[in-house]
């Protein structure tokens, strides 16, 4: 598994503590990239549900719409800006301990993902395993490597503990994802 | 006004042909983003439109939304990515023929073009004058600079004249941003 310099892996009982707190995933996010926003390290945000309106009515000047569909999300849930750089990630979480449905991506996501990676965008998803509270942040092109070449349908935990990244939580930020991002990219280039 | 390089003024003309097949601002980028798709130039997609559901209903195993309301885009409409660097737009049309009304900005999405040029993104407005059928893009700097240093409730033209940049209509690509973008880079970094 490749721990983030600098993180130790004992960190990883702060899970228990805050886990007791109903956090989930979406929420330790969101209020990470509040921490982000706030502090001028990031700028990332969370894109809107895509919804197909089928019937709309007008009502004392304002329009309410009256039938409506989820639509299978064509993007990731989170993109934005770090260091000029575009950034991109879908979050998701599952109860298996064994492995990653890939029934949770769809294919216009995993196309979306292709595409950010041959532009040289940063692109991972983020993996919560709920049973025993890890998250890991899996790079796109790792990702899609596994697409490419296998026909299972679900991403093995050897495969996060192999390929994946561990994120700590912590106080502030909640879920530091960026600072394995660094360590990913930085590691890449030298620095 | 700031012309591309290479591009010449007699081009315009060519609005009216364009005009006439009842073609629209947003289906022009949308042909646009697919041709720079296919081509491999950029990677930039429109984002959901924002919908605040507010009633659901389980039906034979599908959900319904029954009832829900359109939301103040906080975000643009468009983004992405151009050769590894973070892009993000909002494309409008008036039919006025003196200015841009900025009632049609939301004061989240210029909070939002804030945070991109703050974060050092490419970020700008592509502005339809539907009257004369010119495309003006203006960078989100010039955008925000307005914004802070006038009182006014919407931008005039003269404005985009002196600071905007004419994007031509075409063939293929049909409304080629990304070129004047190069010019507007390009110049600004000496390349």
């Amino acid at each position: 598994m490749n721990y983030p310099k600098g993180i130790k892996k004992e960190n990883t009982n702060n899970y228990i503590k805050f886990d007791n707190r109903g956090m989930d995933l979406e929420n330790d996010i969101n209020l990470t990239n509040q921490y982000y926003i706030e502090n001028e390290i990031a700028y990332i945000y969370k894109k809107p549900t895509p919804i197909q309106v089928t019937k709309i009515d007008y009502k004392n000047n304002s329009v309410i719409i009256k039938e409506g569909f989820f639509k299978e999300p064509s993007t990731t849930d989170y993109n934005g800006l770090y260091k000029g750089k575009y950034i991109d990630f879908e979050a998701k979480e599952t109860n298996s301990k064994t492995s990653f449905p890939l029934s949770n991506i769809h294919n216009h996501q995993i196309n979306h993902i292709r595409n950010i990676v041959n532009n040289n965008g940063i692109c991972f998803l983020i993996v919560r395993f709920t049973s025993f509270n890890e998250d890991y942040l899996l790079m796109g092109k790792d990702f899609i490597n596994f697409i490419d070449n296998n026909d299972r349908k679900s991403l093995p935990l050897s495969f996060f503990k192999e390929k994946g990244h561990i994120i700590n939580i912590s106080y502030r930020p909640r879920l530091d994802y960026l600072k394995v991002v660094d360590e990913i990219i930085g590691g890449k280039n030298g620095k």
